[in-house]
């Protein structure tokens, strides 16, 4: 044990002699998939508060990150969490089938149009939302989670759910984490959902998933959680604000969200209540060749952008690739 | 900074070269205020959880330690949190002194009797907490615990705050640290009381804080987030089982509580709802002479550590040294 400690100290020390990379090219290396314009802007704030020198300086115990997930890390047309109450909604009509002829599960047809997902009816929706989550102990979503994720293929894109990652957040995650970055997904995606793929798709720990939160049951006999299908969190909007401040103790400093809905203004203006610089990244789904092309219909994230000096980044000119080869 | 790093690297490899301790020498000499018999079975669980070749080996990923707070990891006779109530209320009427005939600070004097802190109406206690807790923004609230900290005296022991710290309690979460466990908090005191000292006393880093939770209105224009007296969570109970999962996605392993409330028994209970092994710590307050002797009016706490096999540790022949010097 000893001995290989100090093989691995003595490597360490080889390779620290060896290196002699300029951090620009260590950028270029670690961040491929980033247009240079937007990859300089991340370098130059990363080089500036990491070092001890400059005024901009931010303790490492200091340095928090914080992701959405749909749309910010992977793609959310169709959002993965709505495929999943499908697929497990279908699971439920196979093992009764005379499920099939009661409400709300006779009108699950309504959710394809033209074989593409689209939630007409969001109330019929939203009751099979409830019947799903609703009894389940957490072992048993978890597993029914994991099964969702390997038998399901993303519609449109038909490739494995973890193909819709995006390959330069992978990447931008990793350059924070070498950085001293603790990397924290901050969605409105149910915890629960996206533990279940956080240390495999993205890296991150479970207790660093911050997201919407069910009534949790606990029964001392058994030791079991059951999962009730209120809802206790709603990570969505002002609450991811809050929810940063009452997991961390502290804004986060770096902050990334996505266009669609306005529902990670509220996080990434957060992030600048810190007393420390920090910044933003708003991504925009402006890609209709390699990804998906959709805005909001009151502009406000793009709004507020400007406002407050934000970087936005047009996937379709700032991310050489999309999604992982 | 590199030839730093290699120098660093080269004084390691001498220390681990020259070091040849044995693995119990060790654990004295990291744990010397704990009684032989109880560090042994500390030391053999971390042992047994730390050795790869051991069927109970756990991921270093998926070490968790959680610590009650009041009476397990320093004194709550009187309760500290209490104490700063009061210390803010004196404040509100030295800034505003009508408020002194005005209900319900003219009931103030009925927390002390004999010179001794003790609440007889606790519904007069709540009024005044909700006071205290409404409408301070975050910052403000931090400055004003800070400043309850630097300037109050245990009563009773006559010390600073930070003295009423248990000595064993820092060797044990030291030693846990070194042994690859996160430790965190788990109390049914206010988040952001407990974050103002939880790294100068325990070395516990903000994030690691599960406590109770009050609502926080977050305004976007200024940047702030103003507390309201409302609690958001109370974390007592089954809700700490709760907590912990919500926040970790897993049990912890190693659960720590203590003799009074029965508040902690799910908390502990709950760790054996792990898939790995798990060890528990219930703390007795059965030391009249170095610190208080209390119990609990249904002997729940004691009537759960025989059924579900915890050690208890009593305060009296467990620890040689309670208080820090």
């Amino acid at each position: 044990m000893k001995k290989t400690l100090i093989i691995i100290l003595f490597l360490q020390i080889f390779f620290l002699s060896v290196s002699d990379t300029k951090k620009s090219v260590l950028a270029e290396d670690q961040l491929p998939s980033w247009d240079s314009g937007i990859r300089e802007k991340i370098v130059s704030y990363t080089d500036m508060v990491t070092d001890p020198k400059n005024p901009g300086f931010i303790p490492e115990s200091e340095r928090f990150a914080v992701f959405d997930n749909d749309g910010t890390l992977w793609a959310e047309q169709p959002v993965i969490e709505e495929l999943f109450i499908i697929y497990y909604a279908k699971k439920m009509i196979e093992k009764d089938p005379s499920l099939k002829n009661k409400s709300p599960f006779n009108r699950m047809n309504d959710f394809y149009s033209n074989g593409k997902f689209v939630i007409k009816d969001r109330r019929v929706f939203d009751e099979i939302v409830g019947i799903v989550h609703e009894g389940m102990t957490n072992e048993e979503f978890q597993k029914t989670a994991e099964a969702f994720f390997r038998e399901t293929k993303y519609p449109g894109l038909n490739v494995p759910l973890e193909k819709t990652v995006y390959q330069p957040q992978l990447e931008l995650m990793n350059y924070l984490r070498k950085k001293g970055f603790k990397v924290y997904i901050c969605s409105g995606g149910e915890s629960d959902f996206m533990r279940v793929i956080s240390e495999k798709y993205y890296g991150i720990s479970k207790e660093q998933v911050i997201g919407s939160e069910l009534v949790f049951e606990y029964n001392e006999n058994t030791n079991v959680m059951i999962r009730r299908s209120k809802l206790y969190t709603d990570n969505n909007g002002r609450a991811k604000a809050v929810n940063i401040y009452q997991r961390l103790g502290r804004p986060a400093v770096f902050a990334v969200g996505n266009v669609r809905s306005g529902g990670d203004i509220y996080m990434l203006r957060y992030s600048q209540a810190s007393k420390y610089p920090s910044f933003q990244l708003l991504i925009d789904h402006d890609d209709e060749k390699r990804e998906f092309l959709y805005s909001e219909s009151d502009n406000i994230s793009l709004e507020w952008a400007k406002k407050y000096n934000w970087n936005v980044v047009s996937m379709k000119n700032d991310w050489k690739q999309i999604f992982p080869k």
